[in-house]
């Protein structure tokens, strides 16, 4: 994601509190209330510019849905594009995945999205890959028991990682495409990269994982 | 694989016995005395035309190696090949894998090879392929515990639908590669169906599933 500075982004996300939740750690169990509904929240780590979450989120009005972006520079078109489309069923943390299980109840999250996650190529750097068994367990303590991860990349690399980690970490695979645009799957909603990687005609790999009970 | 009718085939393995093991229901439990050693035992199923086990046989002196496939028109030219090579690592039983059971007792292979196996399209006829759940129950049956099974095709709906079927059942992955000639994979033996594939420019998908003890 190629970062240009935007010094008015800070102030125009604080002009949004109704999207972008400025305090998620007291949102933390209370999620129901801030969407004003008992629907299922699925949560998008590393939202970049918010075409996912939104088009997901006009999609499927019954679900919640939660994008977490860390740049102010990227999370700002996301928070555009959610004002422009008007959709109330998504919301916007502007703030590092890392620090997830401060902004969430034991439970209270239905899915988890992961969407052309950043690769980390070099093995010493395996363990900031989102898909990493550090970032499993995290998951896990938020999701709702057999939880589900649905995780799409167009890197080779960064797929058999994560095929080999959520194996390894228990986890039942479903869905596996290893050419998601030339497969039947019905319902796919392009992210940014998603477009711009499958316009160069490169493969996008995708599957579903989900957790034991 | 092309049947072609070769009456002769069937005296030529009766010829062999001391390759083509022809009663291998009385060798179960009994490997080490056939193979003359207490090397561990590694098993390709649907192995065809005997190109891996003959290759892998030579790279390999310390493993004892089991071809097992169905037709005589096909087994045939295997038995060719490791009399030729003279590899006394080396047997091949002209049976059914459904039989497996018959053949080793408890704990009595190391590892399981299954490389380019009919991928039966069909959804009906899933529990044909070699890597649905109740082969992988039938494998572990003869398999020591945390035993592992390496698996190549070039077919991508299989591919898909093994590492499901591997990861449902509790297994673990290791080594996953979605395009192995490209890889750093070191040590591959190519078996018929991979050259023939490969030489036409399609991926050849890899991957190592192994048991949980
Ligand atoms: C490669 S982009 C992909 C964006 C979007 N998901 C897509 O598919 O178009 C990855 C995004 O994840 C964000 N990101 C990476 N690590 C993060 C973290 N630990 N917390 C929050 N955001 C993160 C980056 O800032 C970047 O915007
Ligand atoms: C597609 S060919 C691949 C041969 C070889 N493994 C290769 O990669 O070149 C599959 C082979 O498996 C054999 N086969 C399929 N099902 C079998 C079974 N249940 N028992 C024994 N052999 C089987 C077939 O007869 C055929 O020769």
């Amino acid at each position: 994601m190629r970062l240009r500075h935007k010094p008015w982004a800070s102030e125009e996300l604080e002009r949004h509190p109704e999207i972008v939740i400025p305090a998620p750690a007291e949102a933390k169990g209370n999620w129901k209330d801030i969407f004003g509904n008992v629907h299922p929240i699925h949560v998008e780590v590393g939202t970049g510019k918010g075409k996912f979450v939104t088009g997901m989120g006009g999609l499927h009005p019954d679900v919640n849905y939660i994008g977490i972006e860390k740049y102010d520079s990227v999370i700002i078109t996301a928070l555009e594009r959610v004002k422009e489309a008007g959709r109330e069923n998504v919301k916007l943390l502007k703030q590092d995945v890392s620090d997830l299980l401060d902004f969430f109840a034991e439970g209270e999250i239905d899915r988890i999205y992961i969407n052309f996650t950043d690769p980390w190529p070099k093995k010493k750097h395996a363990k900031r890959r989102l898909t990493h068994e550090g970032f499993l367990q995290m998951y896990q303590k938020v999701l709702k028991p057999e939880g589900e991860i649905h995780f799409k990349t167009d890197n080779q690399k960064l797929f058999e990682f994560s095929l080999e980690s959520f194996a390894n970490y228990g986890m039942k695979l479903q869905q596996v495409s290893l050419d998601l645009h030339a497969s039947n799957f019905e319902g796919n909603v392009m992210t940014e990269y998603e477009q711009k990687f499958s316009e160069k005609g490169m493969r996008i790999y995708r599957c579903e994982a989900k957790y034991r009970s």
